[in-house]
């Protein structure tokens, strides 16, 4: 069985174009005719004068958050090494690819469409029929470029040994299922927004549906991969492996920064909500805070300072405001930035010490501030804001005398989301491992896997060292 | 009087300051009174109280265009060797410069002036008098960003041997004449547009005007200069030349599909258009859909997963998507794209087996699949979305009843397009290699044109190997 | 005294950390209530319901000059050596981190509060009680940007030999102090915003506020540290220390380039002043005009085609422009942009002439092109347009018939912008210098500061050349 699966793949080389080929198949096979719902605005636009502006901010928003894409491309690729660069780039550029497609398919259908028992959606399958209309054209590109930043986050854990095939079939996962599902339970009128504490258990932007969930699963690749060649010494202390490129990597985090500003104040979905200054402001102080804290805080103990964990700082800063941004006030995006910070430095360390390789400190970063961010709502939403709109329930946490309502609406959600997220993972990425084997060959991890993968290294015209 | 041109030429310095010169001579030696039309555009705002979201639409996506030459320069040096980096950033900041201050001059008001025969523009020279106008000088800054997109496309096909003299001269014949001219046709109200087939010859964002018109003069370039040393080996077979940087290819990949979300949305240059909800799903789609099928197809072959393949198949996938990005739905976006990322793969063989050297696949990504996009508009337009309106004529083709108008109309434009590029730039290469001579000297080419052009090398901190 | 203050702040390590931390004790022990103003916007938008296209508008275009931090980082990176690179990374990003934090803190209320006697602000510390409020936010966020631009100017004039710690202390200085107390003399509704001549000084998007000041004080900074070694022969004539890559440099260029049209544009600090279009044409005709000028200069002179003189004239047009922007025509930018690309060309010789070592040009394209920014408006200036409204008073030049009133605000305040930034910087340096020291060791500086300050080499996978 196993054989056959594996021959079949081979011999047909890709599942995928089968589900692209199938997905088109099934589109083209309706009716060529297309006139549904509003596809040319001109309705939607005669009901609601005021819309233009709500595009505009959606959409730029959007592709800052697209952006970000590239961010997370160079931090990775700064933090690794230049014999695997061009696997790196391969794995960056294809993931969000096959999001686009597989979300379009399926995903979004999952996630945003009609809800059937708080647990999925069940409709908008290829954005066909109805779908084709301005405003479920919009809502789509907005989910899908946060489902794409979901994927390539798992892609920095699992860097430097796993096979370009098994990594582009687990971001089919991902994006078919383990994202959209969790997604529909917080966003899309599943269960977990209607808990019964609180408002519900809310995320803003997504530091649980997006972070968390794209750190736990990336814990789960690399626990099950394993760790690098020479990550950990024969007495089984952790090495460092220094990146290639310090100035990638920090040119990434501000493209990361960069984009984060569409991610959190788009989150709004519509510029009439002028709260939007307030989230723009918080999310820009948790970044610096979580910057100044891990650089520090490093510098106490080893007397350098840190540029590594300085950008991850700012990233942990960044990831950990994502679900609270809206809720509360620039002295606290402050300390939940600093906080995110230490968290990241302690993780970090933590993940180390368990014996997992996490290349770019990306469970750290995304999995653990993404738990922390959701559940800084619980402690510190002023009760200024409401759910997405100015109108009540405001958001109220324990600082505030909203009690603990909303902190145990947090925590049953943070915890709901690390288990689906590792749960899946490793269950993914075990299947994957059983039938082709989801990690290169000793040989090719050494050699780095730029010529065995891809036929190309990445900087043929310089001169590279022995980089283990 | 070819030797006393060169002397002139080389005596003078620079024809083209001279340009400039004139062109400022002329605007002050107007009378120093700027007062006309709205300068200020307190009166359009008075007339139109909505106009301020179309404006922040079209500065924004037009500033997200403008970043693509970050994005061309990244792409070409990434697929170039290190030895001609620096040159390579000469060209792709240069061209935009001139670009700027020719199309200022006299590309603006050839392109977009009051027409005269339906063939060039008459009016709007050195954006002067009357054209002190908030409408216009937005027009204006739009039509920039995309003309300095069809020059520096240009670059990529003619990289590594050409003169940097020749290279400045060259921007400015396709920016004074080439671009603006055939642009007239199509977008300034020219014959093109007015074709007595479909709705005329229609291009939403420039698949033609922009990047069929860069990828043909790109051909000419590269026939004229000839290929590059070691390109084709004495059996005339072609060899891999690959390029210094993988990470930044795909950067620069990034960067171009984040400014393409300005490029193709941003053309319906307004807000009120809420169709750009549509035409950003179709432009990712596209792109996504380019990006793995080519990736996959060269897999097939050669099992190899190539990078560089890959980022041209999004960027193929891009361009098809580009002209009819606001008249299909989705799944069509898809098709185009697939289409597109196999076109560039045959395309890349294609022009290696004529024996032409095109360093980054810039004919086979934008020439070819700028054919492809506007042909598509024949075979997939659905009806929906009318001439950057919602109102009628809605554009139909083939597959929706359309009958053979619009394709007709389509061919038609695309055959003059091709044409036009290749046989003006044809002739402004060969002149320019009569009178200067555009290639430079075999020994500059094999040590790299940074030192002997420029004087500096783009990377002296490291060892380099021998790069051909 | 001295040892005093060294043995405390080495043993308790980061006075900074007592900054945030007394901070943040100020702020959370005022009460835990957070209403105030209108912290939701929903009286913002119930009073002004066209409010949120300004909003949007103000928001992106901060964004962009956000993303303006990677430009700076990558243009320094790119004309500084390999062996620093980590520490350059480390300076750019911490200079924004402590920019947002002291700037939420002190810096913000000390720019746009209450004023007090022309010359102060005294409200709005921390962002809290009444400044809660979205219109404040937005404020905050907007004047943000622009002061860690300010502040990450002077980066580059120090870069290769400043200790990473002195560098954390001088941006908290600027942020704190240098930059918003000149900010509120000139926006926050100071004295020079007052003189009686002309309109006041004025200064559209900041050659003066943020260029001006951060050119000078890098001058200090460059003075106080002296030369790196090798820059000048043992007879004093400057020897040229080639950057590391030309590529990131011109990436850089064009991310600032892009980033500079958020900075000028976004000055109006509202969509609808249509006046905007004009604004992004100029800021693109001076950056082009700028870069060929320079390239064509130093041609002349060396017959080699500069890089990177093209992309400091590039800056230096953008500089230039950034105070005339919004009252000048199309064709004054061109000849702004075009002195300011001479003007760097012969500030680089000058200054290096005068045994002054800015590794990366910073005191000529931001001090000395801030300068003649600001004077161009009293030349330029056209009558068109007022006071950051289309209303009057008008703003009008000498060529232009409105005398030498403009003129002689315009040179009075930029006199007072270069001796306020060069002498409280010269303080803040030899301040520094006396109780800390601000230079690295002699060994430090020749084997490059990443190992020793920072214990990570920025390409630890490639062979680097000996860098002097």
């Amino acid at each position: 069985m196993k054989k056959k699966l594996k021959e079949w793949f081979n011999n047909k080389k890709a599942a995928v174009l089968l589900v692209i080929a199938t997905g088109l198949l099934i589109a083209m096979a309706s009716p060529l005719s297309a006139f549904a719902a509003d596809p040319s605005g001109a309705q939607t636009l005669a009901d609601n004068a005021s819309a233009p502006v709500d595009y505009v901010w959606v959409l730029i928003c959007g592709f800052l958050v697209f952006f970000m894409q590239a961010g997370f491309a160079m931090v990775e690729a700064g933090f690794c090494r230049a014999k695997n660069a061009t696997n790196l780039m391969a794995k960056n550029t294809i993931d969000f690819a096959m999001a686009s497609l597989v979300f379009m398919a399926v995903g979004f259908a999952l996630m945003m469409g009609n809800d059937y028992g708080g647990l999925i959606g069940t409709t908008g399958w290829f954005l066909h029929g109805d779908s084709y209309d301005v405003g479920t054209y919009l809502m789509f590109f907005w989910q899908l470029v946060f489902a794409g930043t979901a994927a390539t986050i798992v892609s920095g854990a699992v860097a430097e040994r796993i096979k370009f095939k098994a990594y582009f079939l687990y971001s089919l996962a991902v994006i078919a299922v383990i994202y959209p599902i969790y997604g529909h339970w917080v966003w899309g009128g599943g269960w977990l927004s209607k808990l019964p504490f609180g408002a519900g258990h809310i995320d803003f932007a997504g530091s649980g549906v997006v972070h968390t969930i794209g750190g736990f699963v990336g814990l789960a690749g690399a626990l099950v991969l394993g760790p690098r060649f020479g990550k950990f010494g024969k007495d089984g202390k952790p090495k460092a492996i220094p990146g290639h490129s310090i100035t990638l990597a920090a040119l990434g985090t501000f493209i990361l920064w960069f984009g984060w500003f569409g991610f959190n104040p788009g989150s709004t979905f519509s510029a009439h909500q002028l709260r939007i200054a307030v989230v723009a402001v918080n999310t820009n102080l948790a970044a610096a805070a979580g910057a100044a804290v891990a650089i520090l805080l490093v510098f106490m103990k080893t007397k350098k300072w840190d540029v590594g964990m300085m950008l991850n700082g700012c990233l942990a800063g960044l990831v950990a405001i994502t679900a609270p941004c809206a809720w509360v006030e620039a002295w606290a995006a402050v300390v939940i930035g600093a906080i995110a910070g230490a968290l990241v430095v302690i993780g970090v360390y933590f993940w180390e010490r368990m014996g997992i390789d996490d290349p770019v400190g990306a469970v750290s970063v995304h999995g653990i501030n993404g738990v922390w961010g959701l559940l800084s709502i619980g402690l510190f939403a002023d009760g200024t804001y409401g759910l997405y709109t100015t109108d009540a329930p405001l958001i109220k946490g324990l600082f505030y005398g909203g009690g603990y309502g909303q902190l145990i609406a947090q925590a049953i959600g943070a915890a709901v989301c690390v288990a689906w997220a590792f749960g899946l993972g490793f269950i993914v990425f075990k299947v994957l491992d059983k039938y082709f084997g989801i990690r290169v060959s000793p040989e090719e991890e050494l050699k780095g896997l730029d010529i065995p993968e891809h036929g190309t290294p990445a900087y043929p015209n310089f001169y590279t060292t022995n980089q283990g």
